[in-house]
């Protein structure tokens, strides 16, 4: 897997590292079981410190992407992810409400941001990969 | 305008303010040359900081959705909020990536996602605010 971090933007680079392994996974090319780096080895990798890449690892971990191991290392939870619940969906209608406010006062109509998740959504379902 | 702030939010309280004038424009309970309370009086009704204040005024004045004169006070921009240009989409989309890809891996539908998106745009639109 090929991760791109944008050291110009303002989103922190764990989560950008974050992001793009869960972005990842939701493209299925990474799978459960799949090994990820060590946070060394990601670390000299990607040419990032190293308590960045734990920050980013340790965050996974606790909502339920990855396992780390003593020994097996970091992998994609076998298990797969853990389907929403009811804190996830009013988190994420939370996080939604801020963005809708703007786009209704920057004259952006439903239908045109319903177009973008639509197109989002294509992006990382790509054919083959229909769960 | 009545302002709810979340004192346990990691959210912080800048942007809460910050996100809730900008929901009250979309709901245009604040209409263009509103007034809204100056700094020091804001500070004092809901209780925060000054700099708190001045930090989601700036972030507003900034981005085009209130003007700070300094003997008229602070009110609703007057030409009402710049619409959307590219790097506003971009910027949105970009937003929006992460969420959409979380969603994925919680097994989160499309269909079930746009259905968020309609219910909040159905909650700053009611009857008699469209535009």
């Amino acid at each position: 897997m090929y991760i791109q971090l944008d050291f110009e933007s303002e989103i922190p680079i764990y989560t950008q590292l974050k992001q793009q392994i869960i972005a990842g996974i939701a493209k299925e090319e990474l799978r459960p079981n799949d090994a990820l780096p060590s946070v060394r080895s990601m670390a000299k990798d990607i040419g990032i410190n190293l308590h960045t890449v734990n920050k980013a690892y340790q965050q996974l971990k606790q909502e339920g992407y990855i396992l780390i191991h003593r020994q097996k290392g970091v992998v994609i939870h076998p298990d797969g992810v853990e389907p929403a619940d009811d804190a996830y969906r009013s988190t994420l209608k939370s996080t939604l409400r801020p963005l809708i406010a703007e786009s209704i006062c920057k004259n952006i109509s439903k239908e045109e941001f319903a177009g973008y998740v639509n197109t989002l959504f294509a992006e990382f379902k790509k054919e083959g990969n229909d769960k």
